[in-house]
């Protein structure tokens, strides 16, 4: 399924008005169903960019707690453009059953149902101690251009978040571009998770927004070292980042950023 | 509480580093419960910005369809800093249980639950049709600096989305910030619905970011008819804005802007 859709706008500049083509970034409802002993129920719908689905499947389990490793997941298939099916291990499936929540909220939707303030930092702190080598300011600067590059389908509507992999040296692994930025995180994730590549000791995670308590959460469950916004952080993320001894950098732009938590693993600073 | 906090980060130019002080937005979770028949039970903790938690929690729950009118709301009072209690009337009791949902979802978490795009589109449509005035362009190109100056916490921060209240002159009315887009939407919703002002059939509704599925669908509920947002929006934001009747534009900067639905609510257009 495409990831953008061209639609008929008018185009206003000052007063002038002309009939245009534009781009959308495609938004549409995922569902997610589970099977266990032979019956089907769905656990999640999710609004999301298609592309990548069992990849966000996968990633969304894995920072809910849910799925441990790949093999958790028994079966995970397409069962049509807007469906995943999944069957779980029976340890992830009663972990499944235990995240039922009463109810939904906007935001940052991965804490619902956990009560406290310190039952969230300590249900995020796995310890992100990977090991990286000093890295320097200069591989730091050269980051968020190099995602932009890489996002094919903003430049074409700009309205999708982008979490992109890379290596300590700043080269590019993996860049996973969604309407929601908490998907576009989830999908990379969950493609390392599928590819036995997780934990990500050795990688730099650059997302294109802000930082909030989730996507900090979230990387450290991946167990990345380093995160770099583009935009600023949340009081929230920092705290989590500053427990987790994960280095958290924002407003990487322009030249400059502001090292939030975890500078010794910066060269020169 | 305040609603940005002093931190202390290494600034960084170039290779250049100093010690420096930066401000923090800050998200923390906020939690809901419900008073049913004396007992008291947890609906929800979502990660919000503290600062209009009584009108957040109204708007919420007016969004997710479960209170209808500000006198479904029996009781509504903060317990602490971090926690509200709702008390509800029987049928919006009744709905909130009907509105339990199996599981948790980022990125647009107001349709968990539904399965179908049918679904969601039909369950979001009560109709837009606020008589407008027609409104003319150079009182549209003005409503993004307007909706900034009024952003005191992200002058401050640089950390929170905005939703903001016009007339259809232009003039400001209100405006909310917080981490969570969907948030700041909740809270201006919710300041309506507890003084009686809905549905707002001749306001504009202003966001700082793109809009998506879930904050077109806040709009229609709140019957507001003319949606104005800075960045993008989605494919299904504009297919539910023309489903719905409502004039959604995306893209309002630099004196120009790209009309996706309702053409006819602009003067000379």
């Amino acid at each position: 399924m495409e990831k953008s859709q061209a639609t008929e706008v008018v185009r206003v500049r000052g007063v002038e008005a002309v009939a245009a083509r534009d781009w959308l970034a495609v938004e549409r409802p995922l569902e997610i169903r589970a099977r266990t002993d032979g019956a089907v129920r769905v656990v999640s719908t999710t609004m999301r960019t298609p592309g990548e689905d069992l990849a966000l499947v996968a990633g969304f389990l894995f920072a809910e707690g849910v799925v441990k490793q790949a093999s958790d997941l028994r079966a995970l298939e397409s069962v049509d453009e807007d469906t995943v099916l999944v069957e779980l291990g029976s340890e992830a499936d009663a972990a499944l059953n235990a995240t039922k929540r009463s109810f939904v909220t906007s935001g940052a939707c991965g804490v619902c149902g956990r009560a406290s303030l310190d039952g969230l930092m300590s249900a995020a702190a796995p310890a992100t101690r990977g090991e990286t080598r000093r890295i320097p300011a200069t591989v730091i600067h050269a980051l968020p251009a190099a995602l932009r590059q890489a996002q094919t389908t903003f430049a074409q509507t700009g309205g999708l978040h982008a979490a992109g992999l890379f290596t300590t040296d700043g080269g590019c692994l993996a860049v996973h571009e969604d309407v929601g930025r908490h998907n576009a995180v989830d999908k990379l994730v969950g493609t390392l998770l599928l590819a036995g590549q997780l934990p990500a000791h050795d990688r730099i995670l650059v997302v294109s927004g802000r930082s909030s308590f989730e996507l900090v959460q979230k990387a450290i469950a991946a167990g990345v070292p380093l995160m770099v916004a583009v935009g600023a952080p949340s009081s929230l993320a920092v705290e989590m980042a500053r427990t987790a001894g994960m280095t958290l950098l924002g407003f990487v732009r322009d030249g400059g950023f502001n090292v939030y938590a975890g500078a010794e693993r910066l060269n020169g600073i």
